[in-house]
């Protein structure tokens, strides 16, 4: 006999509102039953294509009854809030990154949600996809032996508007983040943070005394060192790779393109067609794997991977990293 | 306001009428609204799984008011009658290759639907993967001058079963008929046909006066020549390629992975993982994307492709391979 | 203490010619001691970059006390006699291919050379690529298995001029020659071919009655089955590929890049350079190998391989080809 | 009228003195005159193979008449004397890195041969790699707009003997020296160094209070970033890889194998041989361009590059590297 489909409401109906509306619509045992948005027009139009309801006001998802989770993609400022009452609730939370820029706010929001044992998920969806996972997965059961050296480049294709810069917290912060908790995905117990960022090409982001191109060291507990490369542009498109060494070898992930085909000519041979552009296209699967998770932990009560505190600690090590950027100092790490 | 959904009945449940139900009910513009199959459990399992109702009698579908089309993916045998039927009632047709195995039951089944102006496709689903489909248009738009070469290498991982290949019309006429479409994606019109066939490994097949191997040589009209390796077991997966050679340049497709990731150690640099293990899985976005095309024809009229006449025109040249396997001699196809 | 070196002279100061005195010359081992040909300046030129001696005539080669053998790259029609005359005074010769380019020419040769027990090689210089060599020596050790299907794929960058074309007994005997014998490198025994020519481009082979793209099939006398593309003209340069299927896996050796440098941009990514761009940067490698085996041979007193038999067995297959392309009938190879 | 030869003495008859001597012996343009080496049974060996006379004492090569140049390849400990009286001898010096591990000394040498106008070129040989020279020149040329970002990865097969490690100047003086030239190579002018070293599989370099492992993270003058990754070993050989990311794309140059040959079976596909094993083999088309540039300045007086100040700009960036692996605080480089 099948399940009764998990009830989820869904905060936001922006960029990645719409790709979580989209899964959770197309998820077989999944019910999409409210999108909350301010901006009532953007839940309309989200409700229309999914069959949910769409309301304004986030207190008609906590009024609903029989919810069992809620998916948290509205604007970063609201995260805490609509979390704790989520938590409060009793119902799961899937929550996008970050938490919150300020780390004592997300630590209070810690402390209040952790006497609710509702699953928590934060939404490092990197850690979904399949190229990333395998590597992780492979490496887990020895088949590199021993980790030594993690190299993670991340480069955006463009940089996001002047505005959301603005308000981003920073590159460490916003866009390093992932690529911290992707470490953290293979070396949870970071020790050193070390970083330098540079404005090379920018001067929007060096207006706003941010860094539009970065590079961050760290080491792991057990003398890993990790190599993490940023760029706010890259002319070829979205740049997403990993390559882990151990003691027996490496296993690597380059990125993908859209089709295998290649190009043979007068001026070039083996020319693969542009990558994927962005992150809605690259972890398309990754955030289908990511509500699949989501959607175990609540039917079996298993913890969820990444948790908060897999959110808490990626903003640690951002904040030291923005800190060793300043002061051209290693940051330790405590735990 | 939204069109109303597309409504199909699919004839068969065995493994292609299963991933033709899976994708119709995913299909957010399609209503799977009957399964027929003779073997009712088999239908029965289909329907739970697909909201569909499922029928042991072709009559209750062709009985059934406010049905849009068909999807035969029943035994071969069936298909021209389902086929027949269904144009008489007006029914689109989305029918499986090969039509049947016998050209004049072929022919009298093209005149006997012909009267009836429904859309009727071929499933000769490679035309829609995206890595073939996107050389096909490239080559069409002229990316690399004028096609002179094409190359497909089409192996299967293992043999079907010994009762499989018994009934199968021999390897032109069941395997390499859809590289013989593949082709005439790009070259429609096929002058010349030489075949070798071999058996190097499979003694069952041999017992069965069928080829383990072919290697098959078309001519176009315009002079391009187009070969064709098969076998019927490949080590390493299933092994499917295609470049296309022109003045300019040549355009490649490779097989595809589960992920990108490689391996690197002590035995072997750059390892891709086994590829994507069968047609299943290597075709599933074809399946898809076949089934929006069929959709598209019975909204708007628009001509099938691949159609009826490039089922015939595929076992005209599995037929004129099969001769030429047997005399040596090359074999012209007049149209 | 050191062997003597081995004394070798030269006929034909060309292309071929240049690139044999150039390896004779830094082979540690070998004196280039002549180099004859009647257009002397060419000789001089070269006897001046190598510390050779220029001569006009053949004769004073024969006179040539202490010589140890021959290499013949001088015109096609002068090959069997200086062959001959060689071997009758009891020198190793390593000719370039082909012999001759009439069978019965060549079978007349070889009666006459058979009583002289010299070593004679032929210049099927592509069974000493370093790629083809290391996937013939795999398969010969059964890394994959039972070998049962060779592909071939070789593509000239640019047709030679017409008079060559038209005196170079046609493409069968000219250019695939060299593929027919690296079928036979792997496939000693071939039983069976079928050939399709085409004329897709250019109109100077076409008046010439030549054909300027071809494929050929093989069949072996253990049933495996050979493919071999052809064409006078690749706008991506020298296209020389080999793939190896076996009932265990496969092995494939791709073209060769002057780096191993790749491109990523906006139009695509992981383009390589060109390839290497005709035979003499390709197999630069090829042609110094086999000159250390022929000095191998002649001290050795080891048998040649490929040998003059190698030779007759080539232009065999390339007569059937061309007969093939003719009948549009598969053409048995009686041994 | 070809030019007199140039006549070269070679100090040191160890592994990359007898690279040298088959160079310079194999060069059409030069004369390998004498070879030094207290351990005479060494300099005869390669005496004996290149044509050129051993001699035990350094007073001898100075004493030579006629001489055009000296290659250093003697322990590093030799390098400063053997260089000054070279220079003092005006002998143009090709040496081997390091100058010396003492930057007083290197200086206090600098000073000493500055007054001598002669060719003195450090033999950083991988700015003549095929493949890391073309990326610089088409970086150089504008190729990918301005220069943002390079990653160099550098690992070595297996550690160094422990008497070598020991007496080597440590991981940054010895190995990323290499890698701190090639950054110059692309970014001459690096302001800001930080790294960090780890220990992570080998106890006798623990003990040996240096570093198995380590990342280098420089600045360049126009905010440029460069990463440099290095581990003593590597399952898969030696790990010679560079990317040069720019405003307009990126190149980059991936590891070389013996072979393009890949392999396909159940386990895997696309697999590549393992790569080139060490320096001899992977750079050895470098040592010989290395050659030919010092040829080159020889003969026209143009200035060597690297030059002298190369060498000491490497130590200064390696000091600077061990320091900052020390303190954890980032070294600014004074000019």
């Amino acid at each position: 006999m099948p399940q009764p489909k998990v009830r989820l409401a869904l905060f936001g109906s922006g960029r990645i509102g719409q790709v979580h509306a989209a899964n959770i619509a197309a998820h077989p045992n999944v019910d999409l039953v409210m999108i909350a948005d301010p901006f009532i027009d953007g839940a309309r139009d989200l409700a229309d294509r999914t069959n949910g309801r769409a309301v304004e006001d986030p207190a008609e998802v906590f009024a609903e009854p029989d919810l069992d989770g809620v998916v948290i993609a509205s604007p970063t400022p609201t995260h805490v809030d609509l979390m704790s009452r989520a938590a409060a609730h009793g119902l799961a939370v899937l929550c996008e990154k970050p938490i919150d820029l300020d780390i004592d706010t997300v630590l209070e929001c810690r402390e209040r949600i952790s006497s609710h044992s509702v699953p928590v998920m934060l939404g490092f969806n990197r850690r979904f996809d399949p190229h990333f996972a395998s590597i992780q997965a492979q490496v887990e059961a020895g088949a590199i032996g021993t980790l030594e050296q993690l190299l993670i480049t991340s480069r955006d294709p463009a940089p996001a508007p002047r505005e959301y810069i603005a308000a981003s917290g920073g590159i460490f912060r916003d866009m390093t983040i992932h690529d911290l908790d992707m470490a953290r995905f293979f070396i949870p117990d970071i020790v050193e943070v070390s970083a330098m960022g540079a404005n090379v090409y920018s001067d929007d982001i060096r207006e706003l005394n941010d860094f539009d191109s970065a590079t961050i060291t760290l080491r792991g507990s057990k003398g890993e060192l990790v190599t993490i490369t940023n760029s706010r542009h890259c002319a070829f498109g979205y740049d997403q790779r990993l390559e882990a060494f151990g003691t027996d070898g490496m296993l690597s992930a380059g990125n993908v393109a859209k089709t295998v085909v290649r190009r043979y000519d007068a001026s070039g041979t083996e020319e693969a067609p542009p990558y994927l552009p962005f992150f809605l296209e690259r972890y398309a699967q990754a955030y289908r794997t990511e509500l699949d998770a989501f959607v175990h932990c609540i039917r079996t009560g298993d913890p969820c991977s990444p948790s908060f505190d897999d959110g808490v600690a990626a903003l640690i090590l951002a904040n030291a990293a923005a800190e060793s950027a300043t002061t051209g100092r290693t940051v330790a790490i405590t735990s």
